[in-house]
């Protein structure tokens, strides 16, 4: 058996028992609030019983080390699916989101930082539930940079590797794998606190403060309010719209601010190309809605400019119905649903990186038949490219392009709308949160029939573990000995 | 200057006299029903004297050989244009079709053998005209043909040299180009010729017979009839069907079988997986069919396969309006437009090879993956890829995309519906005709602004030159000397 159980019990003990902090944290807030806290201890005791008898089996691990990669890859995919479904109990339990179908869904947006809801009135669900809700994105958020930046640069899946940490720099931490990812874990933490206390300071109370926090810092996008950011401060809708950019640079940016090492910033063509195409992008629409809607330049500027970082950085809060927008305008949004923010961020998508080798590529070609002779190079951040590696991005692209044709195909198959089928998976795909059709911001996921929900959710653990992690699992050459 | 005058006349008068002819053609047609021919006899003059006129330059083009690529990519651009602009002469001194952009897109529809038409009563119009407008299919298909097999190998556009010829094969042959130009013409002819015959045997009148073939062979689509081929009998379909089929197909793979080399027949992945493909999705729509819409088995089987071999070859005749068709049936039918017949034949679009370079290359990463020591090589024909071809063909495919979405984002933008603008830009890429929304096979383009007609245009003759021929002239590189 090339899976190792011993490192499946390690890894499903420590996230059990991460949840279970959850949740204890989650019945203080209900205390706090005076509500009926009775789910929350039955999900505490099911994780914490569960993840201690597997923890058990965990002190062997250090002898029983396997070699093989592939099991790597399924203990990656089955532990969002655990948190997935651990995290749905406190929603079943409780009974304030019925049926299996709709609790995996909301559980599984959590944690891969989705956004896209099946509620239709967030605000009647007790704020203890909403509180989890939120905190699901937040442990979500920090669980995918870890894997990104520290576990995935081994598996070297799709590439991804490569943009994840500047090999250089890779190397050279290896042997203190531990201390960067107690540093990432501080600035992830530092960012939440720091949004949270200018939320504070806009006049939010504390606990809607931390929940859009979670939501922000983890690229998520639950709110605990119906109109999500509609109704708060243009002050408040700035910091969000900051934190949003923030969470979608890749952290090695924030670490390498931290340490005042600028000229590693200065030099990730990945980070300029994000804010070039989130402003470019967010002028188009400003200046559709300036011209279109009758508003004021402020308003369509922080309008356009809102909704245009919380598509690309794949958040998903909303501060308006884009679907009442001109036409150009909503069909811009759907198209960036494409994007994605940075890599080694909490950002989902196809990501930023991907489509600058993309661009590159194209230009080298121009080059190329220009001059037939002439040898030209694609680089990345200053580094030359392998041609493996650009058919692996490249690749990664259209097969992404086809999942969400098959994807779009099967949800129309089962007799969803055409608009909102395609648009549906694109956002759970990409971690966004609303779509278009009957699924856009001032709709919601709640109407899709029971085997669509399962589909989507599936197809948001898909898009947040790379596409390959997970597809990998159903090539047969995998489950050969 | 890097651009050859001397080569550039030489192209062009060869063209007009070429149209010349076609427009002598069209006055026998003419006289026969006995029809107003002075369009076509001041169209005659027009071509024939500017055509003579630069054929004066032609003698002295054996001394003066450019060396420049370059200067062939803007021969072979302008040369698409030039045939469209002569080619809606007819419409506009007959003034059968009014107005430059509606006549242009008509022409440039016939040249790029796409079938899109901005004509609502196409039988109200002299049977001259039509069968014009049927030419131009021929003529462009067979240009296509020999500007794929004969000229574009020395181009190496976009890598697609390798596939039209095997390389091995181009060598030998290169010093009798002309000889093999010519058998193709001869094949081109053949099927013409069959093809008429065959329907000519279902009481199908020569004028009609002729019309259809032409636009068979092209897989152009234009039908002298306002519903296509849905009045005729199922045996006059089914022939039509195989005659699409042959037309998507590599017109070397033709030779081969005339020559009756099955091994290279045998050899050739591409032309395998065409026919997988149409098989699938065929079986998959005509299934749809016959379970949801209370049609019997071979009705069910025709109509499926019929639209699906129509739109997969481009072509893009009909014997139905998909649109009535179950939701999944026909945005299935809107995905199949990014597939694409053969390389090195008439078929438009993103091309079957593309899609198996991309697909292998999916399959290697998968191996990769799961054993990360192991070297895996892309192969077609039994042949390795490198991997700076594929990464040009997987960019090729991810511009092609791209191309596709800001051409659909222009459209909405000038107010079409996203439906129509996204389906207009897919169908008229891919040189398919009719598309989805108002532009379906019971549609046509007429109601569309001319700027977006022009721009459909211009995206016909770029689908069809393979994107980066045209491409190419827009980038600053091209221009500097």
């Amino acid at each position: 058996m090339f899976i190792n159980p011993i490192q499946l019990c390690k890894v499903f003990s420590r996230l059990l028992l991460i949840l279970s902090c959850g949740f204890i944290i989650s019945i203080i807030v209900g205390l706090l609030y005076n509500e009926d806290i009775s789910a929350f201890v039955i999900s505490f005791a099911i994780t914490f019983i569960t993840g201690s008898l597997l923890y058990q089996f965990k002190e062997k691990s250090e002898n029983y080390r396997s070699k093989e990669i592939r099991s790597s890859y399924f203990t990656v995919t089955t532990s969002w699916l655990l948190m997935s479904l651990a995290g749905s109990l406190p929603y079943l339990i409780s009974g304030s989101i019925p049926g299996f179908p709709n609790a995996f869904f909301e559980s599984a947006s959590g944690f891969t930082t989705t956004g896209s809801s099946i509620l239709s009135d967030i605000e009647a669900l007790p704020k203890s539930i909403l509180f989890w809700r939120s905190l699901t994105h937040w442990i979500g958020g920090i669980g995918i940079i870890v894997l990104v930046i520290i576990i995935m640069p081994s598996l070297k899946t799709g590439g991804y590797h490569l943009f994840t940490l500047e090999s250089s720099f890779h190397e050279k931490i290896k042997p203190k794998i531990k201390s960067v990812a107690r540093r990432i874990f501080y600035i992830y933490l530092l960012l939440t606190l720091a949004q949270t206390v200018l939320l504070m300071a806009g006049d939010m109370n504390l606990y809607e403060s931390l929940c859009h926090s979670f939501g922000t810092v983890a690229t998520g996008g639950f709110s605990p309010k119906n109109d999500s950011l509609a109704g708060y401060s243009p002050y408040i809708q700035y910091v969000v719209m900051i934190f949003m950019i923030l969470a979608g640079t890749n952290f090695i940016i924030h670490y390498y601010i931290l340490k005042r090492e600028f000229t590693k910033v200065r030099q990730n063509d990945e980070f300029w190309f994000y804010l070039f195409v989130i402003g470019l992008i967010g002028l188009i629409v400003s200046s559709a809605l300036y011209f279109s809607m009758n508003k004021n330049m402020e308003q369509s500027f922080r309008e356009g400019f809102f909704q245009v970082i919380s598509i690309i950085t794949c958040t998903g809060f909303a501060t308006t119905d884009y679907l009442q927008w001109p036409v150009f305008a909503w069909v811009t949004i759907f198209f960036s649903m494409f994007l994605g923010g940075c890599t080694g961020s909490t950002a989902g998508g196809i990501k930023m990186v991907r489509h600058l080798v993309l661009l590159k590529n194209v230009k080298r070609m121009f080059l190329q038949e220009t001059s037939p002779h002439g040898v030209f190079a694609v680089k990345i951040n200053n580094k030359k490219l392998t041609d493996e590696f650009n058919s692996k991005i490249l690749a990664f692209i259209t097969t992404y392009l086809m999942i969400f044709a098959f994807g779009s195909l099967i949800l129309i198959f089962i007799g969803i709308g055409p608009q909102t089928a395609t648009s549906a998976v694109a956002t759970c795909m990409a971690g966004i949160g609303p779509g278009i059709g009957s699924v856009g911001p001032a709709g919601n996921f709640a109407h899709l029939p029971d085997m669509a929900k399962t589909l989507l959710s599936l197809l948001m653990i898909m898009g947040r573990l790379e596409i390959y992690t997970v597809l990998i699992l159903f090539s047969g050459k995998f489950w050969r000995v």
